[in-house]
Parts: C-alpha cells; sequence; structure tokens
C-alpha cells in the first residue's frame, strides 16, 4: 500500500496486519503530509516500510508486482498547500500517481487498487447529499489533482488489467492524524486546540454541516472495496448519515477533551470564495454494493480519539 | 496568445493581426505538437514569436503582463501521443499550464483568457448532442489532462482576479494543420491520405457521426469569445449542426481531392476499448451567449482545405 505511514494509511496498514495480511508499505515521509513512521509502532506483525514515492521504478517495482492488493493512499492532503504550492500539489498527487500508475502497467498487474478520493472534487455542492452524478466542480488546486487521478485509475483500469475503483472520503478523524499544524483540515485543529486548552475559532454561527467519519469506518470501507467483486471500475461517494454543525462539532470535542472553549467570529472576506457552505454525501452506493455501514457515532468517535492523543501525546503534540 | 504557431493558433493569431491586434505568440514548437513558424508566413503585420514553453517565467512573463486578451492554445492534442508518453501529455498539457496560470497571477493579470478544451473529456457519450451538463469522463490521459486545465483555469478565475472561460472544441480541419504524421486525429489523417492518393481506412461501417468544424468558425467563436462579457466563468461546448458519418467524411474528402480512395476493415479489436462511438457537441449556450453560428458546410470547408494544401504542398506534405 501506499501513505501507510499517513493517517488513514497507518489505520488501514494495522488492520491489515492484525488480520494477518503480509503488508507492504510505500511512503515519501514528505514532511507536513502526515507521514510517521511511529504511526506503525503498535503494529503486531511486520510491516515492510519502502521510504519512496510512489513513482520511483527502482524502489516499487518489486512490491508493485507482487501486490495483490493496493490501498492507494499517498498524496498531499491540504487544502492550504495545495494553493500555496499549486504545482507541487500536481506533481504529487497527479504526475507521481501517473507514474505509479505505469509502474502498475510496466509490470503487468493485474491487482486490485482503491485509491482514495476526496469530496473535494465536488466544491459548493449543487444539492445535498451529494451523490456519484452530482457534477465534478473542485473549488482547489487539490480538488483537481485528486480528481484527474481518480480519472486516471478509471482509465488504467478500464484499459491495461487493473482493478481499479475510488473511494471519495469525506472529513475522516482519529488516532494517527497529522494535529501539529493546520494544514490538515478543520477537525484536527478542533483536536488539537481542545486538547492544548485553546480556543476554536468558528466562523459566522458555525451553521454550516458536515458528514465526519471516525477512521475506523473508513478503513472497513476500504477493506471491504478491496474484496467486492462489483467495485471495480466504480467510485464511491463515503460519507456519514449523522450530519452535524461545526459549532456542534466543536461542542463535541470541547466537551470530549474537558478544555479548550468556542470562539466565534464573523466571516473572513477571503474565505467567501472558497466556502463550499454544508457538505454531506450519500453513501447509499457503497452501503449497496460493498455492504458498508458507518457504525461510530461522532461523541464516541471523539471520545476514542481524545484518549488515544492523551495516551500519545509526545508522538502528536 | 499561445500555440501561435499551430493549427488553429496561427488561424486566430493572422486574423488578429488581420484586424490590427499586436500579437504575440508564445509557441514552444515541440515536434509533432503542430507548431510551425510557416504557420503565420502569410500575416500582414508583425507578429512576435516567442519560442518557450508557457511556463517559461523569464520568456512569457513581460508578454504575459501586457496582455489584454490570451488565447491560451499551446498544448498536445495527440490521443495517441498522450496513451504512449502520458506523464508527458499531464506535464504539457496540466503541469505547464499551471505555470502559465500562476505567471498571469504572479503579475496582477485581469486579462481575458480563453482557453480551448476539446471533447475528449467527455468519453463515450451518454447522450447525443452532448451539452455542458454532460458529464466528464475521459477515455484517454489527454482528456483528463485538458479536463484538470480547464478546471485550473475556472478556478484561477474565480480566485484571482483573470476572467477565463473554456471553448471544447470538436474536431477541427482547414489550412495550417500539421498532416504529416497520424498524430493530430482522423481529419488530417483523411485529407493527407486523399491529396496523396493513398486509401482512406474506414473501420466497419464508419457508420459513427462526427460534428467537424472548419477553423474559420473556430477562430470566429474564440474572438467572440474574448469579446463576450458573459464568457467568463463559463464553459462552451462548441460543434457543428451538421453531422457526417465518417464513412460520408472520406467520401466528401476523397471527392474534393480528386484522389484516394477508401478501404473499409473490420474493428480491429484493440480499438473497442477507446472508440466512442459517435459523437456530436450542443453547441446552444455558445450561440445564446456568443451569438456564434457555424457558416461553413463541410463541403465547402474542404473544398479550401483541399485548394489551400494544394497551393501549399511543400510545407505540409
Amino acid at each position: 500500500m501506499t501513505g501507510g505511514l499517513g493517517f488513514i494509511g497507518s489505520n488501514v496498514a494495522l488492520a491489515l496486519s492484525s488480520g494477518g495480511a503480509h503488508v507492504t508499505v510505500v511512503d515519501a515521509l514528505v514532511p507536513t503530509h502526515g507521514g510517521d513512521r511511529r504511526n506503525l509502532e503498535d503494529a503486531p506483525g511486520v510491516i515492510e516500510v519502502i521510504e519512496a514515492p510512489v513513482d520511483d521504478v527502482g524502489a516499487v517495482r518489486d512490491a508493485a508486482d507482487a501486490a495483490d492488493v493496493v490501498f492507494n493512499l499517498a498524496g498531499q492532503v491540504s487544502h492550504v498547500e495545495s494553493m500555496a504550492r499549486p504545482r507541487f500539489d500536481l506533481e504529487v498527487n497527479t504526475a507521481s500517481q501517473l507514474g505509479f500508475l505505469e509502474v502498475l502497467r510496466d509490470v503487468g498487474s493485474t491487482a486490485v487498487v482503491v485509491y482514495t478520493s476526496t469530496r473535494q472534487i465536488f466544491g459548493h455542492p449543487r444539492y445535498l447529499p451529494v451523490d456519484e452524478d452530482h457534477p465534478v466542480s473542485p473549488v482547489d488546486v487539490n480538488g483537481i489533482s485528486k480528481s484527474a487521478t481518480e480519472q486516471l485509475h478509471l482509465l488504467y483500469g478500464e484499459l491495461y488489467g487493473i482493478r481499479a475503483s475510488s473511494v471519495r472520503l469525506t472529513n475522516v478523524y482519529g488516532p494517527r492524524q497529522r494535529l501539529r499544524d493546520d494544514l490538515q483540515g478543520f477537525l484536527p485543529i478542533f483536536v488539537r486546540r481542545a486538547l492544548s486548552g485553546e480556543s476554536i475559532t468558528v466562523f459566522g454561527e458555525g451553521a454550516q454541516e458536515r458528514d465526519c467519519l471516525y477512521v475506523d469506518d473508513v478503513v472497513e470501507c476500504l477493506l471491504l472495496t478491496a474484496r467486492s467483486e462489483e467495485a471495480p471500475g466504480e467510485v464511491f461517494n463515503v460519507g456519514n448519515d449523522e450530519r452535524l454543525s461545526l459549532r456542534s462539532i466543536a461542542e463535541t470535542i470541547v466537551a470530549a477533551a474537558g478544555s479548550g472553549s468556542i470562539e466565534t467570529v464573523p466571516w473572513p472576506h477571503d474565505r467567501d470564495a472558497i466556502d463550499i457552505g454544508s457538505y454531506y454525501g450519500d453513501s447509499s452506493k457503497a452501503k449497496r454494493l460493498l455492504g458498508w455501514e458507518p457504525r461510530t457515532p461522532f461523541a464516541e468517535g471523539i471520545a476514542k480519539t481524545i484518549e488515544f492523543y492523551r495516551t500519545h501525546r509526545s508522538r502528536y503534540l
């Protein structure tokens, strides 16, 4: 798998390893991208780690050749970074990924490939909940680069024998997420601020809704996607049926942490253009085809999350 | 303008120059991409030519800063090349274009930017004619890279002050198209073969329909897009109301050339996956917002085209 030292990737790697799978992780450990070798410290078995970009042919070719299943999670996930360094975002999220697909093609791979895409590709929702027929209309470079790579996966699946599918994830939270800076989205920012006793800033009323997913639910979804005969060639919007306002998300986090506070400020002008309002996905296709269900209520997931970061404070804060 | 030594680009540059505009052309003259300095030999005035990739900051910055209107036509148009060298296609059509947008952003440009996209972004049509609401679902790397760059134009238009729009062109034919090899699509192949007295190969019945556009109609559409107050932020599907089967297209070309023939062969197996069947676009949005109409019947456009290549045979054949 790629990106296996990162937030979601390490949780997938640990689950696979617990299940007895032979796991090889490729991760470039790009600073700020969330990869951290300590994320695999609790692994029950041996997980081989190749520290390389996914398109480093010499480093990844043998592993690509041997893999029956590829969880392809490597990438740059930060909206902020994608706007500050757009060409780097395109290089990491698209050019490098295209190089990885070329490696799979070159070794004649027929692996099942599960690519993780993002709800960012939809931009401002035209209707809610957002299903797979919703037009793709990204409002940042990250959404554009991830969408192009999703299309490349489907194309290489159609033409060259890999069995690729794409899972478009909503906001994910849980253990092993990078908390240190403000680059990984609002959930880790909220969690870090609460744990550090700082105030969480909410713009306006904080009424915009989100469908946050606990990482264990995402891991289960990705494993089900890899096992499904129906998944190859398909895209899945994966979100949660529990929809919460940003304000109530912040309140739940502050309550679980027992520290931090909420500060309400007016909408800053320069956020207007990129704010997408409420977003929540329609996961019925994933439920129907994969037999997946989100299981973790937000309050329960956040309690586990806070507990994890308390225990592993020195790693993440 | 970019790509101004290429097929459509040079026709736009000549039209602008005839109209008295001050024209600066940026063109990388990548071999096989269709750029040729002789395409501007008939220019009525002086056209400045900068031979550089569009993201060469030192070479293009001043021209980008000075431009009121940017026709952004540079790119790799070949389906075949995009599949043979996918990373190069992504580099030229997306990464380099993103670099160009960064130059425009960096100089604080508020130019009108008209980007030329392609019908390739739609892949297999789900319905006909294909309008702007049709899902984007490319079946080649070229369609993916062009679609990403269209999205980048709209994003940079939304956020950074340029007034960008995108025109998705159907198959275009006419003077100044590269005829030498088989990389630029079926129309130049058909024209070259007829002019050379060779046979034109048609797969199966040749019943798939296309809406070919004569280059003068495309030039007029791009000029109208640049002038329209309504165009910025918009995408336009630009095709023709005259729809012809591949067989009748070939017959018209052979008749106009007075040479060549048509050979019918069964569908080769390896073309099945990428064949898109019939394609024709719905241009009603362009007609409504831009006041554009395609004017040139295929038989008339092909007669002019054949005449041009007869007169300039040594340049193109």
